[in-house]
């Protein structure tokens, strides 16, 4: 018997509480599956070994890149390549859910996790 | 620069018109982001060296399992661990739009494409 279930990412992102927080919720291939609440800015940063997903289940994000600035809706999904550097942020002061794929837990200082985040 | 774009997933999927051919968006950490049209059933089938994970842009899917059905609604993610036999199908007889993430673009005989859905 196979002991993975469906997941609802929208209802999964729902129910955090903790801004900036990822919480896995499976992994296939090498990558993981996190969900994640956001408000305002993360921190500027660059992840030097993998490749990071972002997919907008509600709200809006944007992720900052030093060059432009990258505006996704509910749906849209944008790649942030290894060694590029980026800030996300959620639009509007609201707050934003997200999916993020990933090959480890990015939700680390070192990984952009604002100070004010940390319980 | 970077010249990678963000991704309206269900826009990307809604220009599909054949059915259950994966078109490759991009990649990340050895994965590949593809998006599907499917409708009816396609054949049963297994990946030996790859999870698949199926997530649900607009309609039903039901992923059939050798020992149940999984039924995804939009905004629903599974993932088939490799080695086992599934058989997606879109429920209702219906257009299902559908991003899968893997290693291969597996919309092949021997990944379950159906016969009639070759051109």
């Amino acid at each position: 018997m196979i002991q993975i279930e469906k997941i609802d990412l929208r209802a999964a992102a729902e129910k955090l509480s903790a801004y900036w927080t990822q919480e896995m919720l499976g992994s296939a291939n090498g990558s993981l599956f996190k969900v994640v609440r956001g408000k305002d800015a993360t921190n500027w940063h660059a992840h030097s070994d993998e490749d990071e997903v972002f997919l907008v289940l509600q709200g809006e994000l944007v992720v900052q890149l030093r060059d432009r600035d990258v505006q996704l809706k509910q749906g849209e999904l944008f790649i942030v390549p290894s060694g590029v550097e980026h800030c996300p942020k959620a639009a509007n002061g609201e707050d934003v859910l997200l999916l993020v794929i990933g090959k480890s837990v990015t939700s680390t200082r070192e990984g952009g996790k604002p100070e004010w985040s940390f319980e």
